[in-house]
Parts: C-alpha cells; sequence; structure tokens
C-alpha cells in the first residue's frame, strides 16, 4: 500500500438505537403496559439529568449527526465523512441521558434486569429494530444481537438463530455481570457457544455495567473497575475451557481499552507455562487451557479498543495487532466522531502501514466476515490515506520488535504439552 | 553504603501460626464446643488432601524449619540463616494443608465467616498467641491483629485497641472480602480507620480470599483474579476519601503481586487528572480525592509485595520504590526461604544499592515503626552484603530515569486543583 492507496477502515464499536417510545412497534403487544411503566422511569431519570446538567446535554443533542443512531441515511453520512465503510452495531447509542436505548434496560446492562421475561422481550424488540437497519446496507453494517444468556439459555439459543437467519453477523452481546445466576465457566452455557461457533457469532461482553451497589456515590470506584468487570467473563471461558471445547469460537470484548491485555499475557502465560507449579497446574487445566493463554489472542480472543491511545499502539506487538480492533464509538461524545482522521492521525502517524491495516480494519474484516471486495469502492471513496494520517508509507515493522515484544515466553511450556 | 556493609532486611510478609488444635487455651471456654466440630472438619480436610497429595506434604512437612511457625527459636534460627532481621507477621502459616491457621478461618479468608461472634473469637485467639510470640522478640517482630471489621465496626475498634495496647504494631489484617457486608467505602468504618491512624497502625489485605463459589472447579480463573480481590479494598478506601479524613492512615497490600500499579498509577491519574472529563469528575471527587492517585503510593498506600519478580523491580521507578517492600513469605513453600540470599542475587543483582536498601528494608521499617538502631547489630551479624547480591557497590541511581517513569503525570491537574 502505498502513500495515496485509502485505508478500508472498520470501527469495531458504533451504537445504534431507537428513542426509546420508538421501540414500542418492535415489542410484543403483551409487554406495551410494562414498557409504559418503563418509559415513565426513563423520562423522569432524563429529567433528573437536565436539572443538572442541561447545558451540556442540550449541546450534544444539538448535534444533527446523532440521528444517525436510527437514521439509516443519515448514519451512512456521518460514517463516510468520519472515514468509516463498515461498522459493528452495538445497542445504546445515548450515552448522555440513556434515551436511546432498548426497553427495560436490555442493552450494555441486561445482566441487572430482574425478570428474564422482560430481558429477552427488551432484546428481541432491540433486535428486530437492528435487523432492518442492517439490511438496509448489509455489507456495511455487522449487528450485534442483544441475548441474555444468563437468564435462560434454550430461549438464548433460540434467539441466537433467529439473529444469524436475519442477518445479524456481527454477534452476540451477552450480559457482563451474572450476578446471581449461573457464571459463565458453566457448561450448561455450551449450547450457547455451539450455536455461536454454528453460525460463526462472536460472543461479545461491552463495558457499561458494574457492581455500582456496591460503590456508594464514589466514581473513582466506577472507573477503577468497570472494564475489569467487562474483561472478566472471557477469562471464565478461557480457564474453563470453552476454547477447546469450540475451537473456532471467538470471544471480543469491547470498549474496555486493551492496555491491561500486556500484563495478563505474561502472568498468565507464567502462572500456566513455567516455574515449578506447572506439573500440577498442568493436571488441573487437562481439557481446559492446552495451550499457553498468549496464543488463544488474536485465535479466539479479540479486543474491540475502540479510541485507543498512543501507549496501548506502543504495546501493539504485545498484545497482539491481530488482537487489537480499532473503533470510533459512534454516536458517543468519549469517542473520536466526528473528528477520527484527526484523532488517527495522533495515534497512528508513527505506525507502520502494514500494521494499522490490520488495528483499523482487516482484522475485524476477519473476526465480523466484511466482505472487504464489496466494502473496497466505498473506502476507496472515503478512506483516509496513509498521508492523511501523516505516515511514512515506506516504513517497514520491526520484525525484531515483533519477536522480542513476548519475551516471557521463551522456555515456558504449554499446559497440554507438561503433562 | 559500601560493598560489604550488610543490608538491614525486613521482611514485610511472614506468617505465624499454632498447630490449629493448639489455639484452644487461647480461645474462651465458650467457643470450645464449637472448636471441636471446627477441628474435626479440619481433619477431614487434611486427610482429603493426604489422600490426593502425601508425597509432596511429606516432603514439605518434613522441614524442620516449619516449627519456627509458632516457636521462637526457631523462628528466629530460620531468619538468621535467610539474612532476615525484621518481620511482619501474618496468620496462616501453613499454606500447604491449612493446619496451622487459627480457629474458625479468622485468618487470611475471614470474610467467609458467617458468624460474626466466631469470627471475632478465632481472631483474638490468633492475636493473643501472636501478641505472645512478638512479645518475644519486640524489636524483630511487627504482629499484623485480626481484625474482622466487616463483622462488627465497635468490636473491631475494641480489637484494634486491644492490639495497639499489646505491642502487636503490624497493624491489622482486614477481611479481602465484605460478601454480603459493608462495602469499605463506608464512612461506618471512619471508627476503624480512625483507630489507626491514632495507634499508627497499617490496614492490610492480604491475597487468598477470592469469590471461588463462582468458579467451579477452575484454578484458572482463580489464578487470573486472586490478587485483584487482594487489592480491591484499596481503592475502595481511596476513592471514597479515606485518605482525605485520615492522612496519616496506611493501607498495605500484601503477597498480591506489585506489577499491576504500574497501569494503575498511570490510568488513574489520566482519568482523574486531565482530559475532557476533568472538570465534571472534579465536583464529583471533591473531598475524597485531593491529590493525582499515585501521590497516594509511597505515602499511604504499600505494597507488600514479598518475593517480587524480575519485572516488578524493573518497574520500580514507575510504581515507587518507597512504595515497594520485599518479603520472604516465611514459611510458606511459595517464598524465598530458606533459599533467600540466592533469590536476592537473583533478583537485584543489577539494582543500585541505593535502592536496594528501601525495598528490602528501609521502606518497611518506617512503615511498621521498627526500631532501625536495635536491630543494626543483628543485621550486622546476619545480614547479606552487596557484594553478597553480586552488586556493584558504585553503581548509581540513574535520576533521570526516576523522573521518566512517571511520563503521563506532565500537564495533569489534581482532581483537588482542578475544581
Amino acid at each position: 500500500m502505498g502513500g495515496d492507496e485509502r485505508y478500508l477502515i472498520i470501527s469495531s464499536d458504533c451504537h445504534a438505537g431507537l428513542p426509546c417510545p420508538e421501540y414500542r412497534p418492535y415489542l410484543d403487544p403483551k409487554y406495551h403496559a410494562a414498557f409504559d411503566g418503563f418509559l415513565a422511569e426513563k423520562q423522569a431519570d432524563r429529567a433528573a439529568k437536565m436539572a443538572e446538567n442541561a447545558d451540556y446535554i442540550n449541546a450534544w443533542e444539538e448535534q444533527e449527526g446523532l440521528q444517525g443512531a436510527w437514521d439509516s441515511e443519515r448514519r451512512d453520512k456521518e460514517l463516510n465523512a468520519d472515514g468509516v465503510a463498515g461498522e459493528v452495531l452495538f445497542p445504546d447509542a445515548d450515552a448522555i441521558t440513556g434515551m436511546e436505548s432498548p426497553p427495560f434496560g436490555a442493552g450494555l446492562s441486561a445482566g441487572a434486569i430482574a425478570d428474564p421475561e422482560l430481558a429477552f422481550a427488551g432484546a428481541r424488540a432491540h433486535n428486530r429494530f437492528l435487523a432492518e437497519l442492517c439490511a438496509v446496507n448489509p455489507s456495511r453494517r455487522a449487528g450485534v444481537a442483544l441475548v441474555p444468556i444468563s437468564h435462560d439459555i434454550d430461549r438464548a439459543v433460540a434467539e441466537i438463530e433467529w439473529a444469524a437467519e436475519n442477518g445479524l453477523r456481527g454477534g452476540i452481546l451477552i450480559p457482563t455481570m451474572w450476578h446471581h445466576r449461573t457464571p459463565y465457566h458453566d457448561p450448561a452455557y455450551d449450547k450457547v457457544w455451539a450455536a455461536c461457533q454454528a453460525h460463526d457469532m462472536p460472543v461479545h461482553t461491552h463495558s457499561g455495567e458494574a457492581p455500582q451497589d456496591e460503590y456508594g456515590d464514589n466514581i473513582g470506584i466506577y472507573l477503577a473497575e468497570v472494564v475489569w468487570w467487562a474483561a472478566r467473563p472471557m477469562w471464565f471461558l478461557l480457564f474453563s475451557g470453552a476454547f477447546e471445547r469450540f475451537p473456532r469460537l471467538k470471544y471480543v470484548v469491547t470498549e474496555s481499552a486493551a492496555y491491561w491485555a500486556a500484563d495478563m499475557l505474561w502472568k498468565w502465560d507464567t502462572y500456566l507455562g513455567g516455574g515449578h507449579t506447572t506439573k500440577k497446574l498442568a493436571a488441573q487445566l487437562a481439557g481446559k487451557v492446552s495451550r499457553l493463554p498468549s496464543d488463544y489472542f488474536g485465535d479466539n480472543i479479540f479486543i474491540g479498543a475502540s479510541t485507543m491511545s498512543r501507549e496501548e499502539v506502543r504495546r501493539r506487538y504485545v498484545i497482539g495487532v491481530g488482537t487489537l480492533m480499532w473503533g470510533n464509538d459512534f454516536p458517543h461524545p468519549e469517542g473520536t466522531w466526528p473528528n477520527t482522521v484527526a484523532r488517527l492521525e495522533e495515534t497512528f502517524h508513527d505506525v507502520p502501514v502494514e500494521d494499522a491495516i490490520r488495528m483499523l480494519g482487516s482484522t475485524a474484516a476477519s473476526v465480523y466476515n466484511f466482505d472487504v471486495g464489496a466494502l473496497r469502492p466505498l473506502a476507496d471513496e472515503i478512506g483516509p490515506t496513509p498521508s492523511d494520517l501523516g505516515q511514512d508509507a515506506g516504513l517497514a515493522v520491526d520484525r525484531d520488535a515483533v519477536r522480542a515484544a513476548r519475551w516471557w515466553k521463551e522456555g515456558l511450556v504449554a499446559p497440554g504439552a507438561a503433562t
């Protein structure tokens, strides 16, 4: 790729959602009464937020681009201007007052829903809307279906089948927290993983939920923990053997940063692959983790790292260039939209084009089965060039740096080889 | 310090405990019946472990040094041979079968005890034993009292007073997990923090407990999480303002590694001290966190990093040389005892003596109020020299490296200055 070829950019983290009342026609009528009560609470909550912070909310909501949360044409226009050709669509498009989120809170905090009936009703309403939105421009949109697997495994499998039949190839979003329900290591969930593997639908958690009832009014505790809670289901799957039983299963942790993966891979590999505990551990891990934990990253485990920091980009060979997927978080205010190209220049200006191609698009294309041939003409129109990102197109990947990045692996033995 | 002056080494992580049945005379007689039941379970548990792993257990238990868990003379002899002059004493001396742990599980997993009566009874039995053990050689031994603050705050304060009067200057060990009880951000605990500050007794958590009922039989999940759970109470205190209300309060996270602090300080400082969210956040943090989070490390927050890894030592200027305290974990098998000097050479051979003095002893001396003058003659007999550790005594601290270590702080504004 020369300095004037355009990147095919896929955002692995976008959000879509109707203004909450407009979900009504997508909701089974028997839930309409419950929905009225939910809406009333939601509106009271919005009023409270407005009373506290009206200037900020008004300034944000005046942006017409926010209508792209549900308006297909507007959405494409915003992404075109941002240089983004393909996208993965999560729920809860409105991060400010939460008004573009699914009925009954079935989006990013679905684990907290008490009644499984309502959890599935809200999820299905969103999934129906999302399938319509994605069908307008299927080569561009990989929609992520909401599937509250913690609330009912058989219904979850049925919803996965429906999502697959209806083109939601972005995979599924599962509740971040299982609360008092069955933890995700349990083989009871194998039916879910089997269905996801069969349809090549990645399983996701996305930041949002945390045990906030433990925090009092201390926002700092939430900041300190929230990405940990979002990533946690990943190691419940890994260490309980889900990727051994379902070797083509993919798991993506989205908008939960990525920096933590560097230390995690080092520590986990070291715990499991070396030192005096290996032999005893290897027996306990038999059939669950045959490879070194870092070897699952980029094969089964991926990180939707959204608006990566410079430091995370610097760690790309440790975490894995093939593990990291960039995203603009459209239309959330903490994302790079509507200034993506400028922000990409800040973050990627000294990154070799070969690495940037992967983190900005080609890994996501492979994880989410985008038809790259179909998207290429659009990318050729809207994508930024390496020159736009301030890159030197002649900069080569430093193979020595790649080899040295996972320095700890030398001499370690994979658990499956240690018995 | 030249190449042949001896280090004054303090282990910030040692363990002491009676063989469980011998706690009986330290236990109030009204709990003897409950204790008999507890002992029967304990012995059944040991039998099960023996059936599974007899060779390993027998080989370990044959070591006479293990009697140092409760035998004062033997203990000093072992530590002398290891070059360790001072020590901080935690419970649960027997990590293999758990037989040298306090009644009713009142040691490292005290949070799990259902009945507050038993939690305090077990804690008090251990504290009485520990006060006797420390009184034999008080300049050398800083005992850590067991105080299940989650189970009863007023009784906890009374126990802290008792511990202070009885020379347990190592501070207190609180339950790692509060389970369904009040989380540690709650101002209800201010009485506890006030008593600890008044007596200059550091508050500790120590690795061990984790929500294992969520893990099934997946040891890998425990490995992935256990240090996070041990460290977690620290940020509940920090972000709820405990160190603002009690500015001389000290908190130590022990035997939970230290590597994680590097990313933590970077992320927390960045969350709270910069970027577009600062102003709104600063209002929410008012009165709770006035400094950048990293500024509390080495002042209020310390890490009993036990048998530090090379990588942790490499990160010492990020985490703080004045935050890190080494420990040999005597008499646990995963520690450096009885090979401490050889292990120190591996880990510290390229570290300037000035840094090693702090991490191996002087920071702990200050945190735990050791009388360095009283310990110096012993250190001059038993302590290793820099030459013993393979160090070049002329190696100076690289001041530029110290300054560059916390690269992210430039331009950040402390929350208390941002309002």
